[in-house]
């Protein structure tokens, strides 16, 4: 047995109170290295006249990436406490795999060998709110979604969609806009918008804020945005809005007091101000995000601009009820802060929604005392590859999404953010280059998998864009111009996902086949009463996939109706099949 | 290469802020495997035409164990941001190894492949305070160190000494004992007190709490207290108290208050009940520590219990100046509580000390956010196996101390609490059947190596005593009783820590020579300015310890003199030596 591969530390993904009752305990082994792995646990303080009471539970194969094999169990101590360790048995050989290392014989004279859950309380578990893990989020970019109201628009205001859009350009997307079309929303079935900043802002972005307590004028008013939040929520849609806490804007009164009183200024420690005069050229002396000088870098551990952040997110939940907050750049503002603003957030609207920005593993940030959810780039980018360049084959596919999910504990995983694109990233049908029957497979892939799915205002009609500001064009309202054919197909899942919840987080997710030379995949969504199979065939050829599992009908839900199941199944090119199965 | 035992994950002993410029990065190998690695680092937003920018930086090795080894390097990215990854080198091959997998070449057409530290943030960094890795503790069960107010003695108090201690004997150890025989602990040497618990109790030991906020009268009043604090201050020695939060005494107020008054107690939410009435037999109906009825747990996650805990623990530091708290079975309490706890003691003392009892890996309390440090079992454990018992060979005492080492930061380890006993274990001596050769040798390790170590009470004096009680006996101050050889012995090696910086926590620790076959054991301390080298034969028999690094003189600490250096040394049975080289 490859002993080096072996790995388990507590407390993270490989260990974690699931609920106040259940522990989920996880291994990681060589890749089929291993054939049969049991947790050897008990209460630390049971004991007998022969030493240490413990018991054994069958571990289950839960899946493998590239180099491994991932083991899973889950086991409800009586007093939630818990000492373990693995038995790992092989053709070769059988051995115990502790915090001490390993063992020909479980040792029993004392408990320090083994890993050690000490208690599992509820305060410390991870516990995104309830609502999340059904919602279907879209995301709108006020700027570009729709221009209901001409008056407010900014300087220079350019024609709906006459021309590209530029970094610097303006067609005057408002409040008002969203919500007259707010029954494009309710009717593709979304239940959660996720708006990219609002605040008084310079840019058309607005991620440079001026004042994190107004509304940007050119979107609306605050009692428009209330009436919005309002509408929305009697549509059963909830809001998130963009918190852009890492910096402010070049604009930002604090910083604007800095520049023009420099050491005096009485805001000079709410950034990071390296020498004085502070100064923008030829390189900025303070830091940035990035190396953007119109974005210093707020200082997050400064007790005054804690408190003003901190009163900034209590504002627009208390006054305006919105339900959760995206925070921008969010893995470079300190843990502490977010500790703090967690706290916050919570106590007063318990079930609101923490999203944190952050591109690579997160697992510092999802312990529960932080962020609710991350937003879930590494499957973004495997999907990506797989369904819409087509760089990577099915089974690399099948190891990026088993490594993603694989790296999170599954409470973790059921709330996860899954974009396919944003205002940062190109447009899914660019990517796929034109290719709509690419995007099809890469939404179902997308709104069958575990977490919550968000859908990039207008992919749903088949807009196009590259890099930004490619990808922020204005949304196209003129139906003859929207794909209404891809949006009948995204409503239709949205419907599913709806419908069955084992299609949408009720559901334990296992690849089935994801083979490295046949570009099709199998997978199923299953719980305890019922089993969905998904055959999706990326690929320009037709392909049979060969059943061996003996079901001889299912329900076909894509097309509601029955099917007989033969031993193989023909799936057209870039064709799939959603079979709900006994 | 075997990919599968390649291991990073940043956020832990992996990837640390140091101090606030400086990151360390540590990355775990196959042993044997892997002749060179570099760091291959750069600024997440630092990219010109051709990609992303980045530079490579050797890594040193800096230890094996059993399987694996380690290595490190230091860094202090310009922004305090950084992506990064890994080249690993051998005769066969080189690779390239990121939070994406495995690479033949370095990719730099994304950042995303790369590991991330996102920013260094002074509010993160792992600080305990700067006094702790000077300081030398001493353990004291004041039931047990001297009874100097015979006035207060509790009911059937037995003649200091006369028998052996029992689970319930009283020898009337108190305050004014201790002030009595301060003058022994300033001549040792030592720094710090650390009391097992002070607070009314029921017990000899006390760690079943009547009440938070008063003294036990068999020790004195707050009166002496606050006497036997100043004394100690006024001796250079610091003063950390034990909290018994993770559960009350049976005749806690409170949980009386329960069992008098059932559900309609106030304080039915203080404890964890599992139903009512709430009953001690069979078996208690509410969670306890381990299975002790008279230890009810307390519920830390009420908001009036963690309020009446966090006013003790400020108490005892406003009114009485004490100088840290030791946590008791602090694994088994939450997160939650300690992150405030820790809050609440930094807030009106930044530099009290934080130490938690925890007996196994610990890095979840060691974020920064929770403890300064743990009790070091994992040290202890391999200390005595070696040293005392004999029972593991030189090289698996060197794998176990490098495995703990490898375990945490390096600022983590340097005030570790490092331990050979206490009033939970059997003392060492006897452990060591009364070689004192071999307790020499202990101490000797345990006082040269990193961390802060501690003495428990008349170890100093050759003390004996198996598991407790047994290992709570009377200290002895018959002076023809005590061993005044060990004494000095163990002065002499406090001296050096004090007078060697070097000694103590300013150099790099690291192992020489460790033997499968031969006992004996050489080690490093190494600092800018100079370099320690330890000797220790853990055998009974002369050993030949060869040399071939060239330095031809050295300066003997121990008995201070110089010394001219031949092609090897001898060291007789469980002799040792301490050099100060060049």
């Amino acid at each position: 047995m490859q002993l080096e591969a072996i790995y388990h530390r507590p407390k993270n993904n490989f260990a974690y109170a699931y609920n106040e009752k259940t522990l989920h305990i996880q291994l990681r082994v060589k890749k089929n290295d291993v054939e049969k792995v049991r947790l050897l646990y008990g209460d630390p303080y049971h004991w007998n006249k022969d030493g240490w009471i413990f018991s054994y539970k069958d571990m289950t194969f839960s899946g493998n990436d590239g180099l491994f094999d991932y083991w899973f169990v889950e086991v409800s101590p009586e007093f939630r406490r818990m000492r373990y360790g693995f038995e790992l048995t092989n053709d070769d050989e059988s051995i115990i795999y502790t915090e001490k290392g390993f063992f020909t014989e479980a040792p029993c004279d004392d408990v320090a060998y083994y890993f050690c859950f000490p208690f599992l309380h509820q305060a410390d578990i991870f516990r995104a709110p309830e609502w999340v893990k059904d919602t279907v989020w879209y995301q709108i970019f006020p700027e570009r979604f729709a221009n209901g109201n001409p008056s407010i628009n900014p300087k220079n205001t350019l024609p709906w969609g006459s021309t590209e859009p530029l970094r610097d350009n303006f067609f005057g997307g408002d409040f008002e806009g969203i919500i007259q079309h707010i029954d494009h929303l309710v009717d593709l079935g979304v239940t959660g918008i996720y708006f990219t900043p609002i605040f008084k802002a310079f840019s058309n972005h607005k991620y440079d804020t001026i004042d994190y307590m107004e509304i940007d004028p050119q979107f609306g008013d605050k009692k428009t945005f209330k009436r919005l939040v309002d509408i929305c929520h009697q549509h059963g849609i909830r809001v998130m809005l963009d918190a852009v806490f890492n910096h402010s804007g070049f604009y930002f009164g604090p910083f604007q007091d800095v520049l023009e009183n420099q050491e005096k200024s009485k805001y000079k420690d709410w950034f990071h101000l390296r020498e004085f005069p502070v100064k923008t050229t030829p390189v900025p002396n303070y830091d940035t995000f990035a190396f953007t000088e119109q974005m210093p870098k707020l200082n997050t551990e400064n007790e005054e601009v804690k408190k003003y952040l901190l009163d900034v997110a209590k504002y627009w939940i208390e006054e305006f009820d919105i339900d959760g907050w995206r925070l921008d750049v969010a893995n470079e503002v300190d843990h502490a802060f977010w500790r703090e603003f967690r706290k916050t957030v919570k106590s007063i609207k318990p079930d609101a929604y923490i999203l944190g920005e952050i591109w690579h593993d997160s697992m510092p940030w999802l312990q529960g005392d932080q962020f609710d959810a991350v937003m879930n780039y590494p499957f973004t980018q495997g999907a990506l590859d797989f369904f819409a360049k087509g760089k990577i084959s099915a089974e690399e596919f099948k190891n990026v999404i088993t490594n993603v999910l694989h790296s999170y504990p599954k409470n973790v995983n059921e709330v996860a953010f899954n974009l396919l694109g944003s205002h940062d990233t190109p447009r899914i049908l660019t990517l796929a280059d034109g290719n709509k029957d690419r995007i099809k497979l890469l939404l179902l892939f997308q709104l069958s998998f575990i977490g919550t799915p968000c859908i990039y205002y207008g992919d749903e009609i088949g807009m196009t864009g590259g890099q930004d500001p490619g990808c922020r064009k204005c949304m196209i309202w003129d139906q003859e111009k929207q794909d209404q054919e891809l949006f009948t197909f995204v409503k239709h899942l949205i419907q599913l996902r709806k419908q069955y919840p084992v299609f949408c987080n009720d559901g334990e997710f296992r690849f089935l086949e994801a083979d490295r030379n046949k570009n099709y995949l199998v997978y199923q969504k299953q719980s305890k009463d019922e089993t969905l199979l998904f055959m999706l065939n990326n690929s320009d050829k037709e392909v049979e996939i060969p059943f061996v599992n003996g079901i001889r009908t299912a329900l076909d839900l894509w097309n509601n109706c029955q099917v007989e199941i033969e031993d193989e199944m023909d799936l057209p090119p870039f064709g799939f099949a959603i079979w709900k199965i006994k």
